[in-house]
């Protein structure tokens, strides 16, 4: 494998036949049995556990460049592989192994007065790009998802990651090997120039079916600016939690305190809390108590200042910033319409949630925004693949074509149409 | 209306208003029901009827000034409306009314073992963008459409039938007010100027959804090259026709007939006939025999030629062309596999159809290709949204995300995702 740099045309070649090497390995994909998806699975996951020591001693080489580097040390947690986290890894291998194979399952069927029988069948995608960041376990997790749908796969790991990635990316292509399916369907960029994602961005001249970027916000704006394939992603998860004048207060209070504490970090967290006005009085207090209490930081308006003065003040940017961490943004409105206009203001059109026990209410808010995601009476932190049944998820889109929500195996395939006559033709 | 050209910074500024009026109809759109939708639709209907006499009135001024500018008689076909012709276009209008309504159909439903009750269900896009030439007709079609499936729609026709497109579109405005829905839920770009093009493909900033392009093969060719926004659409249908060794003979030759000739100039019409070498002695000579008595040139390679001596020499080049006429290529290929083969490396992904007694080369064939639509024993010209009882298209895609293959109201609609709960957080 290359180490050092390469020039940019040198980059526009490797990647080139990167893209070539992936459109035929996705053509022998398309036709792949489920057996043998799986068999490579299961031996993907075999061999990341017999090679347990050499990864770990790659990953022990990239993090020592990352301290070196200076690196913070939230990076160089995500960074950080041990045993555990290895055998994690292989079990994740081995589930994505158990999931239904969605290649070949028939989405409608129906006969027309003519006779023929039209039936809609799940069709792997072809290639797709998978851009990432500093987690490894990303390499396997991507890689299988993407092979169970049949689909072959370019994976481009950040830079500090690369020697571990490549560890990994050693035992998924063996367990492509043992099963006898080509190691192209799993391939891994081998060198750490930034060129090569604008490469695969381009599309590889038409090979590259779709990116799904996997990371922080500027690399997912970078790759959304800038693809000109389509991308499956979010760009900011500015999630909303609204208490309905018809809220039980004791479940609001759980869900508010679930949903922006339980993990402050990922994308399904809320961001916003709106109050409901004719509320305001009996329900506002309790549940910023109980937030404040679990170590969340409130910001509110003036108007949830003046019930509960120990919020700080929050400015017209607040709700407009995902914070990723324990602060939430307070305000109150006018009922479920007030709701509705707020967040079709400010939202990232991910996931946004109603607490109320009118179920007219509850249809109003389910019908009335626009976003991927939309919950009655439950938290804002189910907004996960693996929550949704799917076992497990690549990420979540906001985009609304193709794929929306959480993307799983199934959104990561195509269709096509399969019909069958007796001799028509047309009149 | 403004009638001359604009100059660039006015385009920008105009199309950005349509833009922004287009998605403020959206939002309201997205709330209308069933009952608003389709009394929209019957009052365009009535208002067509209505308004007849200036429709035709705009036609006139538009053919005169296409004869004037010695336009050829096909692109004036197209360009003309009679009396006929305008009480299709109301009757199309009535037929849309009558579809199902996409909007808030349940596509999938689950529980989850939490008590989290998960339903997918459908929405709609948002803003279309449709592009199109000189059919006048096109303006009614594609409005109805993305009205019944919820969407707002911007409509840019050819400048030649732009007078005929606005009288049809004061018609549609005038239903639409009717029924007390916005009528910037249908725009019609009100200046000839190209540059109006260049701005759709740009998006209008962010309010564009998808563009649909209805044309030939130069307007999509540019709109799929610059549209920074998914697209719908076809480049080309060279769909192929394979004859198995295990055919019946007269199946084959009536499907054969049908697929090339019922309509050369439409996306679905058979551009190439592949034979299986095994059969090739008995099911070529007249297989093409009944081509050539139906009218249509009929060019094979060498070995094609010796066993069928009137067929004209094909070059390679024949094979990569869709003729859109009645002109045929023919190729021996060996059984199925040389059938998949051929049309790994031609076919536009649009269509193709097997003609097989044959089961399992049928399923082979059927598994094996990657296109839109795969016939068994069918003519090709059954790729058609009204063939497949969607009730009309607003085209028909090759592109494998979102919509493939017919493009009808369910295709012109996203989905999202409303989790019902009873209070619970996650874990």
């Amino acid at each position: 494998m290359p180490d050092g740099t390469l020039i940019a045309d040198s980059i526009e070649t490797l990647m080139d036949g990167i893209g070539r090497r992936a459109k035929a390995a996705a053509r022998r994909l398309a036709g792949a049995t489920t057996d043998e998806k799986n068999a490579a699975l299961f031996a993907m996951a075999s061999a990341v556990e017999a090679r347990a020591p050499d990864i770990l001693a790659a990953n022990s080489d990239d993090l020592a460049r990352a301290r070196d580097a200076g690196m913070a040390a939230s990076f160089l947690d995500r960074l950080t592989l041990d045993a555990d986290r290895v055998a994690a890894i292989a079990q994740a291998l081995r589930d994505v192994a158990t999931l239904p194979d969605p290649v070949g399952a028939v989405m409608d069927r129906w006969t027309r007065p003519n006779g023929l029988e039209i039936a809609r069948v799940r069709t792997p995608l072809g290639v797709i790009g998978v851009i990432y960041e500093s987690r490894p376990n990303v390499t396997a997790d991507a890689g299988a998802l993407c092979l169970k749908a049949g689909n072959a796969v370019i994976l481009r790991g950040g830079s500090d990651s690369l020697a571990s990635s490549a560890a990994i990316h050693g035992a998924l292509q063996e367990g492509l090997r043992q099963a006898g399916l080509p190691e192209d369907a799993i391939q891994l960029v081998p060198v750490p120039d930034r060129a090569a994602v604008g490469e695969m961005l381009k599309g590889l001249s038409g090979a590259v079916d779709v990116i799904v970027p996997r990371g922080g916000k500027s690399l997912v704006a970078r790759v959304q600016r800038e693809a000109r394939v389509p991308v499956f992603a979010h760009l900011e998860g500015l999630c909303h939690l609204y208490i309905d004048r018809a809220a039980d207060l004791a479940m609001a209070r759980d869900i508010a305190v679930n949903a922006k504490m339980r993990r402050t970090g990922i994308c399904g967290s809320a961001e916003t809390l709106l109050v409901d006005r004719a509320v305001a009085g009996t329900h506002l207090r309790p549940v910023l108590e109980a937030l404040a209490a679990a170590g969340c930081e409130v910001r509110g308006t003036d108007e949830v200042r003046a019930l509960y003065p120990a919020a700080v003040p929050a400015g017209e940017e607040d709700f407009r910033t995902e914070y990723l961490d324990a602060i939430i943004s307070v305000a109150l409105v006018d009922g479920v319409e007030g709701a509705i206009a707020h967040i079709a203001r400010y939202s990232s059109h991910h996931t946004e949630a109603i607490v109320t026990a009118d179920a007219a209410t509850a249809e109003r808010f389910l019908n009335g925004i626009d976003s991927a995601i939309l919950l009655h009476n439950a938290s804002t932190q189910f907004a996960d693949g693996g929550e949704f049944g799917f076992g497990g998820e690549i990420g979540i889109a906001t985009g609304k074509m193709h794929a929306r929500g959480p993307v799983g195996v199934e959104q990561l395939t195509s269709f096509n149409y399969r019909v069958r006559g007796t001799g028509q033709f047309r009149p």
